[in-house]
């Protein structure tokens, strides 16, 4: 495996600024396989789903996984618009076929932004055919993509590797767009893989169900859950190899890509200047494991610690003890890096002030050994800071 | 019923600065009860306890809820300090209980304040006697206790009621202390509640847990579960009156008090500059509505749009989305006051700047309809400021 950025064969890229951000910043991006991709994806458990999600999942149905084209929007995600959204995201997909001389089924469609606002078909169909014209291959016209799909993001996210079996390499390249309303359950995100493999439709979402619950289910910014949700892999096949024939490698590329863009998700979240690995040990069951990182990641007092460099390891404690996992308090031990500061459930003397220290880093890790199992688990975690709080209460406006 | 203050017969209060809180402001409290009180109780769900409550909650089996004397302390709240921690909340009920002549099973024992630091006992021990000795009945010394019960509090939370029966009056008069960590499941609070009904202790409780789930346990300021919570009703029997004998109007007036208790204590959460009620209707079941208005009241990003005065229902929308409960999308309106803003779960067109205007009320209501079933549920929360971050990113260093 190599982490050069590299773009997979067999796709093409192109963005523009078609008005639908306030800021006049790209905000309309297309990726193009001319010669069709298989599709794999996963969706938001949301019961609230935004109509690009309804329509992306039903044309995936109908085209059974083909994909020739990936149309993005940012600055509105065309939820919760009605029957009026549903055929706004039809619409887009419908214009951008005729364009491309393809089925609009094969055409799958994203949205992200604002809620409840209606989309601006028409600045977006405007835009779809100098799309088409200049998409182009190569780095620079990834790049492209990858900056026109963000929202309060503020860097791009994207994440490589390779892999080479018999002198044929395979590239895998993901890009995503997080910011905001990141929580575990099928992460708050828009992130799109693109590979050179050559695999079928259910192939492809077999390997990305199982990577997805270790990377995209387990980080969390604000225990907010989209909306718009999608994880989407596209394999164009023009590296020659069969994913059946590089299956172990091809996972671990997979799976490398995947923790290296929830990683960028979660440092590049909303005022984040902590993000916090948390490692849960000895828990009875990994789902006990996930349900007692969500408590502590998603405590507002506990990310308020974080934000202050705060060793307060109480609140982590009394989040513990409402997370609804049965535990024994006098079993349980939490240490920030090699430091412990908590012992059988109770205070443990420490060095208060390399606690601290320990905390002003911009990345480090805190370990919750539960004394009752055998289980654990690795959870992406951030400080919640004053400068969320700014970013969120002036958002709509 | 009225409204004005006054103190219950059987009770005398006093307090003192006893040095546990940094700022040398008063932060311990003593209530007695000279010929004994009924007393009920209800506490904190959370494993996690501290040990007071372990303590308060074996101190009334043993009592059989006769209680002479209560004791608070604000500044810490000995709790993950593991045995240590029982032998000072017990070693503090011995001390005053010899200091009474009483039994230590007959005081009840409460902390607040930081986790996971051994609670200061000497300092308390060492004020025990003039606490006791400067007891008194009425308002003044009543105040001082309300006060020094407090921690990041910025007011005193008091409500008073009272009954007549037969030219008989009673007395009920209930202090909280609040702020940070308040949330559903027990609120996190210390709340007592003093009377002069007379009433068995099983009385008393069969009153207290019917009140609790309507209003205490029916708010949530950061979704943050204390290890603390108790509501601790006290029964002097000196009005002469028989609880038995007024039951509708002493619920009523309970009801009345825990209830003004309650939003005394949401208006007064850290750093909050809006209390929203949020009044939950057409849910399938009240569990149901409580699991909708919780999701909402939790939701970091509902909340700082509420502390921008930002009508985004999209972020209420999505978080009834992902509140667990079954729901029908298409269904769901949302009214600001008399402003509906969302209609059949999506955009309804509606005056922004009125809408923007209602929310900056430092009080005000959104109701959810979710067309479901005949279930309904007020719950009080308030929004998420910057100023929140600020208290508590620099609490215990």
């Amino acid at each position: 495996m190599s982490e050069q950025l590299l773009v997979p064969q067999g796709f093409l890229f192109s963005a523009c600024a078609a008005g639908l951000k306030a800021s006049g910043r790209p905000d309309l991006a297309l990726a193009l396989v001319p010669d069709a991709a298989s599709a794999a994806a996963m969706f938001t458990r949301n019961q609230i789903v935004a109509a690009p999600v309804t329509i992306g999942r039903s044309h995936l149905r109908a085209s059974r996984g083909r994909v020739y084209a990936l149309i993005v929007n940012a600055g509105n995600a065309n939820c919760a618009t009605g029957k009026q959204g549903l055929d706004a995201a039809k619409n887009v997909c419908t214009e951008l076929a005729r364009e491309l001389n393809i089925e609009p089924a094969q055409v799958f469609p994203s949205s992200t932004g604002i809620i409840g606002v209606p989309l601006p078909t028409g600045k977006i169909t405007a835009s779809l055919s100098r799309l088409a014209v200049t998409a182009k291959s190569g780095l620079e016209a990834f790049d492209s993509f990858a900056d026109a799909i963000l929202t309060t993001d503020t860097r791009k996210k994207i994440a490589c590797q390779t892999i080479t079996r018999k002198g044929n390499m395979v590239t895998l390249t993901g890009v995503a767009k997080g910011a905001g309303m990141i929580h575990p359950n099928m992460a708050t995100m828009l992130v799109y893989l693109f590979t050179d493999v050559a695999a079928s439709p259910t192939e492809l979402q077999r390997c990305l169900r199982g990577v997805v619950d270790e990377t995209f289910n387990s980080i969390s910014i604000d225990g907010d859950m989209s909306t718009n949700d999608t994880v989407l892999m596209l394999a164009s096949g023009k590296s020659g190899v069969a994913l059946k024939k590089a299956r172990k490698e091809f996972e671990r590329a997979l799976k490398a890509v995947c923790r290296s863009l929830a990683q960028q998700i979660v440092a590049d979240g909303e005022g984040v200047t902590h993000v916090v690995r948390l490692k849960i040990e000895q828990a009875r069951t990994p789902g006990e494991a996930r349900q007692v990182a969500r408590a502590i990641a998603n405590s507002p007092l506990v990310k308020t610690a974080w934000a202050g460099a705060d060793p307060n390891w109480g609140r982590m404690l009394a989040a513990i003890g409402y997370s609804s996992v049965k535990i024994n308090p006098s079993r349980i031990s939490i240490f920030l890096g090699p430091l412990q500061i908590c012992r059988d459930g109770a205070a443990w003397p420490f060095d208060k002030n390399a606690a601290h220290q320990y905390m002003m880093q911009s990345s480090y890790e805190i370990r919750i050994v539960l004394g009752g199992g055998k289980a654990s688990l690795d959870f992406l975690s951030c400080d919640l800071t004053a400068e969320y709080v700014h970013i969120n209460a002036d958002y709509s406006t």
